[in-house]
């Protein structure tokens, strides 16, 4: 008798009957001999729905008041949910954030948990219940609600499953898996069986959304096989693991971009120790994060340094860095607002040469120009213009025949 | 500088224009000096959209995930007017039911407040903040959040304004205080400027949907006055109080009446000790309110008795009492769906004779029957059948020439 946590997105529980048909799937899995502990986003687009609400209200909601505000749709998903179990015969309580024991810190909106305290969730089980759990949200040790910020229930149901000692983590979604590419861009992108944490988050991280790369983080530390399936069939899903992965190893995971890229250049600044710190800092202080840092080969001690923010962070990150270039003499700033990143990733790309050179040869063919580029261990990621993202996604798909990666 | 509480209700709170406009009159009340705890119920209808969700995924919701399940409803409202006053430059913050530290039992749906723990509400007095408490909600000692059932924001308002030693609870509805009768039906009535806890109780318990009955009771045990006004307009309210009323006493307070009352009639049961007890035993275990009981004189150790209960209790209050009937040796069952009370309130009719018989005479000359009678010192309740009782509320009240009431 294995412990299973599954999690069902927002569209898994859209309406009355999505939650109807969630309650079958979930018995389904109690039938065959598991015990369930289930973590559910709010229906649909219920947390956009508060959102505008609190907006109608005021422009700026206040953190600590629009967490609690949003704490509820989680909590209206989990208690239907409960009741539509009830209503199939099986036993099954619903549980807040704050009444499963998921204890964060109290940073509001992007809250991280803390730990879990998994006691009523155990007796609950003992009872021989489903229990159910109201995912993106926790209690600070004030009693004050919190909300996960995004990707907030992948990360619940991946910590819950780590306290609980879960064999396994369900992530049921709207996608059947994880495939090799974006199948709306590459239409013979095909879902993987399995794949490594780090390569998951890498392509996490990296622009595919099935999964949040908190989660995924979380499933690697606490070394939790993460299952991502579609809860709208039976097709099987794609297993995140930390074991050997079952596929070859020389091939690549998958193809990955993200739309969302904006790019500073500061031109000629001194390239001395200290400098990198005094602009850095002050973006850390205000919240935007900084993705990929390029600093070019220094002339006569000068240097041009290039970043890039999320595009809505652009405008504040130029308002925060321009005062300080100056500071440091530079002359002057260059902003991209229209950057996309396209990433290969692959555990195989480690022990063969060759990825990299070929990459870059498949977009030069495309006709299309690498404006900056980064790479990990078992990621290669190109920036380029934001309008080229689409074609090259399908040019590396093709190009590295990722269509036969799947055994 | 006062204490106030003040309870909005789901009108009051209906959109988000309704929330900004309540915000306004709080920071008036804060602006006269007073320092302000507010209780909110739902918005608008949401309670009843809440329960109608729960009846589309289940015939009957658990009471339990549905006391969470409804307890969102005043969590949106909360935290939304504490957005809404923040938005106008005041300190504001927003408490659930458990935050607030309303403690109940664990009565699913209709819960008692036991204990009301005021630590943090009066802390965030103390740092100069309005506090939003979400009405109608609050927590077993097992973290169980429960609801308190009918008028229950309005006994949060009250409970709160006890514990917290407050000088007034101010009730604000969509109604502009207690009337003679309803307005709806006697054009004439009179909104009163105060009366006694005790007639308002009769009020209430007797059809008055202005204030629930349990806010009443809490207001008369810890003696603290209860004002009832519009939120929509400036009028001045009702005041209710437990000092002596302003108004000639000798007058009666309103007429007040309820069209859900339905009755059972046992024939020919014997009249000996513990016929009663077997009776409305089983009724009270199945949690139907019994309310008026009639036993006629005996004839030869055998007797009628009649009671009533609320119309939709009917069909299971027959289907319980019959096979007690029967076993008690009764010649049948006979039952009436289609009632209605009216009755006249007033602290006056204590010391005054000849209210009982001016208002059977009224009856008798507007053409209406009195199927049965029940008193109390301060108000006499007719039942009359369903299609008379508009009719009988406009004789009463002209009769007693209650539009003079108001000083």
């Amino acid at each position: 008798m294995a412990l299973l946590v599954q999690k069902y997105g927002g569209s898994s529980v859209a309406g009355s009957e999505r939650i109807i048909e969630v309650a079958r799937r979930i018995v389904s899995a109690t039938e065959e001999g598991h015990r369930v502990v289930v973590v559910v986003s709010a229906m649909g687009d219920t947390t956009d729905k508060l959102i505008k609400l609190a907006n109608q209200i005021t422009k700026e909601p206040d953190p600590r008041e629009l967490d609690l505000l949003l704490s509820t749709g989680e909590i209206v998903s989990c208690t239907l949910l409960a009741m539509a179990l009830r209503g199939l015969g099986s036993e099954a309580i619903s549980l807040s954030g704050a009444q499963a024991g998921i204890h964060t810190d109290d940073t509001f909106s992007s809250a991280r948990i803390e730990s879990v305290d998994a006691q009523r969730i155990l007796a609950e089980l003992e009872r021989g219940r489903i229990v159910i759990v109201a995912g993106f949200q926790g209690t600070t040790t004030d009693m004050e609600t919190t909300t996960l910020g995004r990707g907030g229930s992948d990360t619940t149901a991946v910590a819950l499953a780590a306290a609980l000692k879960a064999q396994r983590c369900e992530i049921y979604t709207d996608v059947p898996g994880v495939f090799t590419a974006d199948p709306k861009i590459v239409p013979q992108a095909r879902k993987l069986k399995d794949l490594g944490f780090e390569e998951m988050l890498e392509l996490a991280s990296y622009g595919a959304s099935v999964l949040h790369p908190r989660a995924v983080e979380l499933g690697a530390v606490y070394n939790i096989p993460i299952l991502v399936a579609s809860s709208f069939s039976n097709e099987e899903g794609t297993l995140i693991h930390g074991g050997e992965p079952m596929e070859i190893k020389n091939k690549l995971s998958g193809v990955a971009y993200d739309l969302d890229v904006a790019k500073i250049t500061i031109l000629g600044i001194p390239d001395r120790p200290g400098i990198a710190t005094s602009l850095f800092e002050p973006l850390a202080q205000a919240g935007i994060s900084v993705d990929t840092i390029v600093q070019n080969a220094s002339v006569e001690k000068v240097t041009d340094l290039t970043f890039t923010v999320s595009r809505h962070a652009l405008a504040e990150a130029q308002k925060i860095v321009t005062p300080v270039a100056e500071s440091l003499g530079s002359k002057g700033l260059v902003a991209d607002a229209d950057l996309g990143k396209v990433s290969i990733i692959g555990i195989g790309m480690q022990n063969a040469p060759g990825y990299a050179a070929r990459m870059f040869r498949t977009l030069y063919s495309a006709g299309i120009n690498i404006e900056m580029i980064t790479t990990s261990d078992i990621r290669i990621t190109c920036l380029v213009t934001k309008s080229k993202v689409k074609e090259a996604v399908q040019a590396l798909h093709h190009a590295f025949y990722i269509e036969e990666t799947e055994g």
